[in-house]
């Protein structure tokens, strides 16, 4: 980091990608000085992506001093701290590997990668480089989701019987809707790496594993309902290669069961992420339609009285994760809050040392499941993860 | 009473009224022994109403010995010890002065009168003959609606500030619907003294002094947003002279402030009674479309764990009103079963001495806020009820 | 069929059996005359079960005319039209076939059976003996459920991608709940066949081939989590043979996908049956918690209007499943009145001669996945069904 | 305007007031142009308060340009466009009329006044300027309550019959909380006119009035449950002089019906805010606490399958209001977002010279409407609104 801003250091950042995701982490970076009190701040000093006006466009709307068109350029600058990497998965590890090597923090937008190898990768270059690196898993910065994690930790729920986790959509429904391009390279599994698995799953595995630990073994079976579209890139009927559902049953370490499923075929449901943990004293529900909720039933209540509590995660006072620096109690967020919430913990991060969750390392964790996953509704048998899969 | 019936005593029931009461009645009467160990049981001697042959098919149905079609003839019978009223409110206070008068005890439909007059005269009719008598307010035996009696009577809401209540529903928007007859006597001022004052609101009233003690003064307003009718007994077109819609603001003896609201003209709520309570140290929500439930949130709970408590009151363990009697956890009784608790009441209060609430006396106290609701609605003014109002 | 009752034809029924199930089923012979208008109507003229004090009090609440202590005596009465077998899963097969045998009709609580194998031997009976059957799966008969049915034929979900369903208990959490006996019978394989599976599964699967078709294959894991417990008949700490747990995944014949989760250590459900199903055109949920209530989301209707509707299944118009025979709208039925539905469509199947499902043929096919559930986590391998597996 | 920002032009600020408000609208200029493409962009000028070194702070958290440290001072700069008002109620008044004089455009936090006589000035002043004036009422901007507008315009509700809305909150229970000071001064009428009328209700009203159009008149009650608290500027216990509580009942001019409730003696509700208007065909709902949300009770679908909708305003395609310029479907936007609508709204109607709504105009409406009704509580009688109240 070099130069300050407002008397604090700076974090210059380089973003490589202009899609959704680059405007939810441009977001964050702009947003995050004024809520959190941090001692070092984001700079926005490139944004690369390769149509140099839509690029130019992005760097105007969002304050990027200067735009890029090569990301290996954008790689090779001295004025850059850390890389952002918001683009198909197909080229993270490339540009990951590249950044650390340059001795670039990394950030990069999950999954971690195409594959677990090419994750091993990744982690032994930035760990090699020494650098400083995360994984936008973002939901564990939903503050319901970080309570549910602290009362977890703080044994409220006891032995853990049961893990159970959905990701539904339903936007790939229509047969007439293409693959492939910029819009929609996550239908297309040469970009992507998989469909649904990657993409929805890897959310519900991160959280498990940061909620529940390690798992051991998983049996899964995947779909594909619509068997060829349109590939933007060609204008020809192409076969579809990714999985459109995927869902999966496995045993955790701890000896809980877990039943996890996603799709983009479930009608009425546009980003239905619910998760759902049982224990021996209390059990925890959340999902991503009313993400400032958090659901908790309390064996320890008086018998009677017992039930399903809906917390309204949006206290000021400090008790619940995130909350105080934002409104008044009842008062909501949203989605763009957890990328706002996780850029000030990778920033304080870096002031402490503690190295903010999660690490290419934890995401290759999450990866190395995906890839059982999909291993094993290839080969119709229970795949175990006590080794790693490759 | 008189006679066994397995060895227990028998109360001959002798029924007024064929129409849907009638059977919420008969139902109540000829189940209560499956499920409550009582040592009085129903009987089902007679059933009366004006057409002969509706009357029979009727006592074919639900097991009734006989039938009248004169209720005086009911009434004069010597092998029935109690009269139940289930016929429109206009022949409430003649039907039940008689009955008492004949040292009939006296079980009648809600609610009590057309007016807190003739209230006070079939208070004074089954005082003075000193017989047994209830008001069919089936609502206090919702399970969930008993258990929070139990919550405010153990002081777990403390001081209580506000209370408010609706009964809404929309099954006279259509305009050609025609108004009295035998089926739609309740849209007839003649026949049911109000509109939705003493039909919906009256339930809500019931309910407030149960649970929240008197109330002082009301303000209300009342409408007839269908102001014409073709009226079933004429065939012709009539003004309608009873109230549609009905709300009134309050304040109780202990200081709280209510707010009440019932209509027949809001879309979308079949018959949506709702009811909450907010307490210095806990509150409480219930609703009729979901009655096996009780909302609570309690401020004792940790700080950044409060939230609202939806309590299947489905328990089976005794912890719970009623709820021993009938299946296990999880599966939940229905509207009907309030009549049954009501007659299992009913029954033990002539065993124990200890009568039945609410008494014809304290019905009595529900029929005077009707009063003073339509009084208000009328002047305009608030109006007292610190003295009788009549 | 003999004798008359009100001039209507008798049904006499032998019940086997005095626990919970025998009550419910009792209560909805005496109950379906009061609101179903059938030729034909139930006669409970004899209960049966071990203990003849607790029988004869159980026919004095009941209402039955006589009790038998040994259920051959029963089968061999002729003045019995229909066995109803309430006991264990382990004399289903022997009563059953028995009860065919000598030509009477059998009702048998549902599983159908310990295995695919006893229940083909039920299936061979009855259809030998020509006898009407029928097992209770009742949550068929569930309104919001026979609706969702009636939609689905209708077509209005169009191809189906995807069906989940969960049975949610919590009961057995406590270590120091014993095993077996009369009450506890259903943790003790070798009465119950199985734990979960056949207890709750069952359920779910009947609904799932009811709804969904048949399915192709499955993988399921399963799960002991409290693995000795007191052996109620012996007093002893002997190791617990059932599946506190089972999950498995499935591919249906339709191409769909399908996920299945039970449990008896999901804190804070009591009884949570959930279901969905997820089509082209339009979705569906329901839940026994909230049974009175079906979800739906439908596609059709215009886009920025779109959600999931809850509709309150009391209509009184004949549009929704039985619910014509009951109160007025807004007000809910419960747990018990699926089992006087299926008493009426039983009857009503008498008449017309189309049998009352599920038969025990329907049932077979639950029983079959049941085994194929069971075979596959004892496997660890997908377990097909496109051939009877046994 | 003057000055440009990346070729657009710019609107310069002068904020006024540091606290909540303050920094709900600071967030809001500073976001609008990354998400909303308009001609001019806000540009922070200058930010007033008291406090200089609190001033300053906010600052540079927030990018403002310069301080002042009085009013008087902003307002005769001639650097600064438009005057944005987020002092306690009792000063808006003057500075308005004084921005107003200096030729500024007026941004004002609601309430307008502390009365409505005042809030006439108010009007006066800037429609004499001819300058652009707005106050904030920020929930007109909730996608769901403008899509509750849309509705209501298409004329999809039919007939009004019912508007009722609730703002509760529980901030105040605590009988040693104090009042008054720069925290709590909504607690002193004297700087705040009154409690939850000024505070609360008038969100209710404005939105009603917006919606459902003026009311005739009025009858209300309010409390004030704790009577006295220390007082922060004296340190002296005091008697407390505003509306704990405050509840009325309307009549609207198109015939229907309203039921208003505010409190902050709610427990359990932290902010919540709910209205609902029944209509001929359709109702709508919708509340504070799941703002992303809007129930629809359609009349117009098919009898069995008619139910209270949920729609998920979160869509992305144009079809609901202001979701096209966030994220993907499902993911929301929370309670900050409102102003950032706001500001983008003011922005083009002061291109396209359509004054965004509300107006200084529009909010004396509902000022009228808040003295007419804490003149009734005064006055125990219904107070007209046909002519303005003073």
């Amino acid at each position: 980091m070099a130069g300050t801003d407002g008397g604090k250091e700076r974090l210059r950042i380089g973003l490589i990608g202009c899609g959704f995701m680059g405007r939810a982490h441009s977001n964050a970076y702009n947003r995050v000085a004024n809520f959190f009190d941090l001692p070092c701040v984001p700079h926005l000093t490139a944004v690369c992506s390769r149509n140099a006006e839509r690029t130019r466009a992005f760097a105007s709307t969002w304050g990027y001093e200067s735009i890029e068109t090569d990301w290996r350029a954008m790689v090779a600058r001295d004025d850059i701290d850390a890389i952002d990497i918001c683009v198909p998965n197909k080229f993270h590890c490339e540009i990951a590997t590249s950044a650390a090597a340059a001795g670039k923090m990394v950030l990069c937008e999950k999954p971690l990668a195409m594959s677990a190898a090419e994750g091993e990768q990744m982690c032994q270059a930035v760990e090699t480089a020494g650098v400083a690196n995360m994984v936008w898993y973002n939901y564990r910065r939903v503050p319901a989701v970080t309570l549910a994690k602290q009362l977890i930790q703080e044994g409220k729920l006891g032995k853990i019987f049961h893990y159970r986790a959905n990701f539904l959509q339903d936007w790939t429904i229509a047969e007439d809707l293409p693959q492939g391009g910029t819009a929609l390279w996550r239908l297309d599994a040469a970009e992507a790496g998989s469909g649904v698995t990657g993409d929805l799953l890897a959310h519900c595995i991160d959280t498990a594993l940061w909620l529940n630990g390690p798992m051991q073994d998983v049996t899964a079976m995947t779909e594909t309902f619509v068997k060829q579209r349109v590939h933007q890139a060609t204008g020809e009927v192409a076969p579809v290669n990714i999985d459109d559902a995927c869902a999966f049953l496995c045993r955790f370490e701890n000896g809980s069961l877990g039943v996890f499923e996603s799709t983009r075929y479930a009608r009425g449901h546009k980003a239905l992420y619910t998760l759902e943990i049982n224990g021996e004293h209390a059990s925890l529900r959340w999902n991503l339609h009313d993400l400032h909720r958090l659901e908790l039933f309390s064996h320890d209540d008086e018998g009677r009285l017992r039930g399903w509590r809906s917390i309204h995660v949006t206290d000021h006072d400090g008790s619940q994760p995130y909350m105080d620096k934002w409104w008044v109690p009842g008062l909501q967020i949203g989605y763009e809050h957890t990328f706002v919430h996780q850029v000030a913990d990778f920033l304080e991060g870096l002031v402490t040392g503690q190295p903010a969750a999660p690490t290419f390392r934890d995401a290759l964790a999450t990866q190395r499941v995906c890839d059982a996953v999909l291993d094993s509704a290839a080969s119709g048998r229970w795949t175990s993860l006590s080794q790693p899969s490759r």
